[in-house]
């Protein structure tokens, strides 16, 4: 999880190996984690690539953090043929990437791209009560340069897809042309605690029952606006949370995610409606509350086609391919340009401790990012 | 909650008011509470009555207490009246009846009944992983005197309705024949964790949509087994509990009533069947277990007959009625003649911090319990 005492050991192992390649390291307000290595023209802005190194309650190993080894790999590779390139080449690691410790997600990015306000960003607190900013002191890594307003030349973001789609296909390499639109919404459904056993049922203000209801409902407007829309209930509670009393308040959160806004905006005005309609047919007060959202991403027109050529002169099977995730590059893509490598990963599982890829993939996905990263920088 | 801080200083209280009326208080192994007012024939087994003094998160402040205050007032009564009874008269605290912090719920009565094992309820913990036998250790009630093996000649319980039924009504005095049955299962659901982003909605394996199917079921089941039957989920979680991981894994309580028990069994027949008819369409794993049973209760015909002719002794307007909730006179009912004495409470409410009572309806209660203890303990 993110800024735990894991995460500060995952980062102290990244900032030795990028000394130890010869990079100088710095760290933003924020944590975002910038090692840089020299070029010659020491006035470009530099080409950099990275990712994160938080990961989901339950795994895995690959999603961010191939993109941060890659990136690493990339200044390894660079050093050991002593090769100096024109624009400085930097490795980047994102803060709180996951939103899983603390709301949003793609925290580090938003605020170095401007998206969100540092102060909000760094008074969030986990279900612990403990603040980004405390969380940060505590492993060390709240540091002095400022976070945003840095020129980047270019950001590459490799990673594992987290879908079918490249395995099912048999291609090596994701093209990534965008992502998909992504909002959250918490929903709060407020009825009467009662006592479980006196209390008749249709004499009942079941915030649960009215909450499951709307759960469904979440799976049906998925449904409704076909294959691309996905909409999940990841987080639910029921309050007072007693065996034997009928919930009185229940709260759980919503993903959602379109490529097209438009449509993205439908599914939010159907969970609107549908919430209360649910609520309203037992008695229930119902809140609905946008808490998130990102906007579909068009990655650089540029930043594709070097992708492209990397693969094609590397002679791997490329194909485009769309962003179902939400990733720090959509954010950068607003203040640099930006492209995205994917890998496959097995079965397309992730967010899971199964989740898996092939090492000829992934070095695959290096081999990409290095030339990609040198067409830039040369 | 039970064995808190603010229990200790509820139990301090009433030893010290205890004592102060004359009573030799003694606590058993599970924290039980029995303060003794000796009689003429010192042989005699007791005459009982008491009830909780733990709470629900959410209160409410009547529920138990009255019948633990009622008591004390029966053998403050005698005191200030320096009445001497043949039977020992005895206000009797039972440790967490509730089971909003330990299940089960009606634990020291459970005990005490010889329904559960010592050791089982001991070594039980809560959420925090703290133990019974800890909890009790820490506020001071770890007792030395065996938890049951002690004769009682009757117990009475008098309690708020948690109900509606005696203030729609008009009546003060609800002479109680029975209690319903009440069962509770924890339902498991098994999909497997994926990316919310990601993963399309017809290749997911989501817990949580499973189980809030299952939620409605639940009601369904209560509304089809007809107006007295009662079915309630008051917990619910899904794991790992993010809100872009769809859940591969729910959990969720279930409580059942019913004053047959045939009816009651079929309840739990078509929760099982409900459940895994929901979770095999979602390619879901389904557990059900069944974690406490309370088969329904007949109070003794004796006691009942006491309760009623100190009722019309004072004139008061009564009405024979069922428990919709356990209590733990339910459990000494095994053990000893037993009855109780329902008052009314506001709007039916329980389990919530309105729950109230009106002080003239209190007082009544009172009245008709020391009668009652009275006509048994001469």
């Amino acid at each position: 999880l993110t800024l735990s005492e894991e995460d500060r050991q995952g980062r102290n192992c990244f900032v030795a190996w990028c000394e130890a390649a010869g990079c100088r390291v710095t760290v933003d307000r924020l944590g975002n984690i910038f090692a840089l290595r020299p070029g010659k023209a020491p006035d470009l802005p530099p080409i950099a690539a990275g990712s994160h190194l938080d990961t989901q309650p339950h795994g895995g190993r690959f999603d961010g953090v191939f993109g941060v080894l890659a990136a690493l790999e990339v200044l390894r590779t660079l050093e050991d043929h002593g090769f100096r390139t024109e624009a400085p080449v930097a490795a980047v690691v994102w803060t709180n990437e996951e939103g899983a410790r603390f709301a949003p997600s793609m925290m580090g990015s938003a605020v170095f791209a401007g998206i969100l306000d540092l102060a909000d960003a760094l008074t969030t607190t986990d279900r612990g009560g403990v603040s980004v900013s405390d969380a940060l002191e505590a492993i060390g890594y709240s540091g002095s340069a400022p976070c945003g307003g840095r020129v980047l030349g270019t950001f590459f973001e490799a990673h594992i897809e987290q879908g079918p789609l490249l395995e099912s296909e048999g291609k090596t390499i994701g093209i990534v042309t965008g992502a998909q639109g992504m909002t959250w919404l918490e929903v709060t459904v407020t009825g009467q605690d009662a006592h479980a056993g006196t209390t008749p049922v249709d004499l009942r203000r079941d915030a649960l029952l009215g909450a499951a209801r709307m759960v469904d409902a979440v799976h049906g407007i998925a449904v409704h606006h076909g294959p691309e829309a996905r909409a999940t209930v990841g987080v639910i509670n029921a309050l007072p949370g007693s065996p034997n009393t009928v919930p009185g308040a229940a709260r759980f959160s919503v993903d959602m995610r379109h490529p097209a806004s438009a449509t993205l905006e439908r599914m939010v005005e159907d969970l609107r409606a549908r919430c209360q309609r649910i609520g309203g047919k037992l008695d229930l007060e119902t809140r609905v509350e946008q808490v998130e959202y990102t906007a579909p991403v068009s990655f650089d027109a540029g930043c594709i086609e070097s992708i492209r050529s990397a693969s094609d002169l590397l002679g791997y099977e490329s194909m485009e391919i769309g962003s179902g995730a939400g990733h720090d590059a959509c954010h950068i893509a607003r203040v640099a340009p930006t492209g995205m490598i994917f890998v496959p990963c097995a079965a397309g599982i992730s967010h899971n401790e199964e989740e898996s890829a092939d090492p000829a993939d992934l070095e695959a996905g290096c081999n990409v990012l290095l030339h990609a990263v040198l067409e830039r920088a040369l």
